[in-house]
């Protein structure tokens, strides 16, 4: 397999990936250690919480998302990581059971000024269920290395 | 002690939190399961990238000030949680043995007009190292329970 370079990032791209399932047991310990709030640890309290049942901590499905996003592209990418993440929205509770996938779309590509070797993908990330409702989005900017910075080809 | 209701935030109160000493040993638990990225995972590859060294996950860091948030005051609060973040920046790399501390400052707030039992309060969240840079921030505007919408006291 190639690796992904800035380069090959265009703008409406599309990656699918998944069906990623959600255990039980994750949910409650990814909140035991993490995001020990009742409705994230215990049915009845999901059911008396907004949530309306037992419902994966954002950052437990934030998490998922980025474990997701790794075994998608971005291991075989030339990936600087990021510095922060422009949007973040959790739409919908993340239940035991689901089957969540991922739809990664280019929003825009920009090379970096002052360091050539660096580009920049904005990359706009929608988790769905098995329903097909979208549980959570979100924009990170993300730093790719440029393939001609390896020199001329 | 008396729980926290959307009427005891008042903007630029602050509450701080900490330390919590952060290990390398849950540094790369966290990689290995949500977050493969070698820098995350091996001390050469962490030199070799734009951290500088080994460095945690932006979402473990993330959930480890989840956590934090949890112990300073959330778990006890009428907090019935959030739609989403509006900004997160991950500042410098969380490292082996940083000792972690949490600033929490109340932005504003405002009470739901369709649903008055129902305040938001924007919370402005830092975390910062041993040395006192700042690692992270983040912001998130959360939902409480309001005191009167238990009816007249």
């Amino acid at each position: 397999m190639t690796k992904l370079y800035f380069e090959d990032f265009t703008p409406g791209q599309a990656i699918e990936h998944g069906p990623r399932l959600v255990t039980r047991e994750e949910i409650l310990a990814f909140a035991a250690q993490y995001d020990p709030q009742p409705m994230h640890l215990d049915e009845e309290a999901g059911r008396n919480s907004m949530m309306g049942g037992l419902g994966a901590s954002g950052w437990h499905t934030s998490s998922l998302m980025m474990r997701m996003i790794c075994d998608s592209f971005l291991l075989d990418s030339t990936s600087m990581g990021a510095g922060g993440v422009e949007e973040v929205k959790w739409l919908k509770p993340v239940r035991p059971d689901d089957k969540l996938t991922l739809r990664t779309t280019v929003l825009d590509t920009r090379r970096s000024r002052s360091r050539p070797e660096i580009g920049i993908v904005r990359l706009h990330y929608e988790l769905f269920n098995q329903h097909g409702d979208g549980v959570m989005i979100m924009i990170v900017p993300t730093m790719f290395g440029t393939r001609d910075s390896k020199g001329p080809s």
